[in-house]
């Protein structure tokens, strides 16, 4: 029989897109697919592959005969259910921070450790976070053939990994800011936007983007870092199983909706050429190579949006630095950056309930 | 007798923040201040400190009895008349690209290295490029007390970098996408900006700005890399006097009127602290440390706009790379990053001729 899937938080903005992932699939291994979400969003009708389903409100039993859960919910409860839907019989696979770090569950993505879905005593598969998986597909390939040992990351990041608030946010102060002169002298964009009713208190970031790209992504976890940078550093070493791997990520909040962008700075083991690296990404699927820098030939975030691959381009040789290549990829955060991981991982373990 | 200063560029973007710069200070030591311009623009009337100048047209005359003249004027300008300018007894200081790796021309950022401004066997100066010099006087300090070995480098570069042209052309976009849902399908921006009249055909970017990033900036050289990275790299060299200093940087374009962004991570030849950072930089005059990320305080570009100094936050001590930073800068492209540099090497030089 083929196995139960479940999609818990099905009624928000990843749990949205994870349901336009499944009805884009030509085919999928799935019999049952349930939608699970609050009991405010229960009942609520979903149409998924041709079929109009009803969500119904997470609980215990919403688990029962389910194979594989698919858990696109807050970390506070993903960190009380999945467990529970793992008591039921259920493999969680759970796109929040809650047990990404713990060492008894697996940190998945499939180009890169596939192998890993097996290792999971918790019942518990984990997908990491948005801004490492925007670079993991094109980063593991590198290392499978030339062994990473260092990474500097600066990242722009979207809006949207902020959720809907975030989108909302970049749309209404774009809005308040048009046609308006502002981001010449210090502080007018806030003003504008506080005179607008925008005032940043109100606001998921801690500055106006408009105009603007702020230095801060996730939450303050001292000595001068914020949490979004220590989860590239230690999701990219679990993930790539390499847990000396040298780190340093700044991470930045730009004025893009979706599609999260990283500058990399990348050292490795071996020698290392452009041409080699070409070859490397023609040879991973779910990465497009857009090199061709003489010709503005580099991928965007804007221009990228809504895809599933990685888009790599700007490779090319560090000049001072030995084994080094510096390149910049676009991943929508949204897709390969949240649903489409989790639902990848959640494939790769239906054969073990077919 | 106090020296002439002549200002060849007068009616430009730098050129007019170069006047507002002058016209701010309290006291100056020139006599005689020549504005000199296009034959175009010649017979314009400006005021400054009080007194309301005529623009002259440029010709060799028009050097006749400056001491000092400052260049805010296109490389093929600057490479046609800084020379001329010398030829007739000016020191010319020269904010274009055409001399500043010329090993006969002193580039000069006075925190730095004003000692260099007497070593000029060509009677030019050069000022460098204002991605380099928004982080110089930063970088600088902490060169000076660590000795900086390494350097890796992303940008977030505003539109002014690329003249009044691009400051027309970010307005525009956001105005023509303002209040619509766009960023969320690959393309939707540039399919926008084509059906208002904007094609990128018509822009000075390669790609759209709004809700977009592009990781281009200047002149492509081959190789893989663009103008404004390899001025980063060889005119921090300069700058610093390090001619074997290892430098990685990836510049990209952002959605910001003016004032450009680093990240910046920094590798010493001397152990570094987060705490002796705070201390040089304390101790530097045209450095704000803007650094209390648990308060969410940090600079960003639309907040720190219109000022002299540099500053510079998000101070962090590498997690896994020995002595070494990792930090952001903000930088006025126009003010220090243009014309404040070029009128402070003036400034250095007035005494000579008093």
């Amino acid at each position: 029989m083929a196995p139960t899937l479940a999609l818990v938080g099905a009624t928000g903005a990843v749990g949205t897109v994870m349901i336009d992932i499944i009805n884009g699939k030509e085919s999928v291994p799935w019999g049952e697919i349930r939608l699970i979400a609050s009991a405010r969003s229960a009942g609520k009708k979903i149409t998924v592959r041709g079929e109009e389903l009803t969500v119904v409100a997470l609980s215990p039993e919403a688990f029962d005969g389910v194979d594989v859960a698919m858990f696109d919910v807050p970390d506070e409860i993903s960190a009380e259910w999945a467990p529970v839907a793992a008591a039921r019989g259920a493999v969680a696979v759970d796109n929040s921070g809650a047990f990404r770090m713990d060492d008894e569950v697996p940190l998945v993505v499939p180009e890169v450790n596939a192998d890993q879905v097996g290792a999971r005593p918790k019942g518990i598969i984990a997908n990491p976070n948005c801004t490492t998986l925007s670079m993991m597909a094109a980063l593991g390939a590198l290392h499978h053939e030339f062994e990473l040992t260092e990474l500097v990351v600066a990242s722009y990041q979207a809006v949207s990994g902020a959720g809907k608030e975030g989108v909302d946010r970049l749309y209404a102060e774009l809005n308040a800011v048009a046609g308006k002169p502002l981001g010449v002298k210090a502080g007018d964009v806030r003003a504008e936007l506080e005179s607008a009713g925008l005032p940043i208190a109100d606001s998921p970031f801690p500055a106006p983007l408009a105009f603007n790209v702020v230095p801060s992504a996730g939450s303050y976890k001292g000595d001068g870092w914020y949490s979004e940078e220590l989860k590239v550093r230690n999701e990219s070493r679990k993930i790539l199983g390499i847990p000396g791997l040298k780190v340093s990520a700044t991470c930045v909040r730009v004025p893009v909706v979706t599609t999260h962008s990283l500058a990399v700075h990348a050292t490795f083991a071996r020698e290392v050429t452009v041409e080699a690296a070409h070859k490397v990404f023609g040879a991973q699927q779910s990465v497009v190579l857009v090199d061709d820098p003489e010709r503005n030939v580099f991928p965007t975030p804007a221009e990228v949006v809504g895809a599933d691959p990685t888009y790599v381009g700007r490779i090319r040789q560090a000049l001072d630095f030995p084994n080094t290549l510096d390149f910049f990829v676009c991943g929508d955060n949204l897709r390969k950056g949240a649903a489409l991981n989790t639902y990848e991982i959640a494939e790769k373990l239906a054969p073990e309930f077919a």
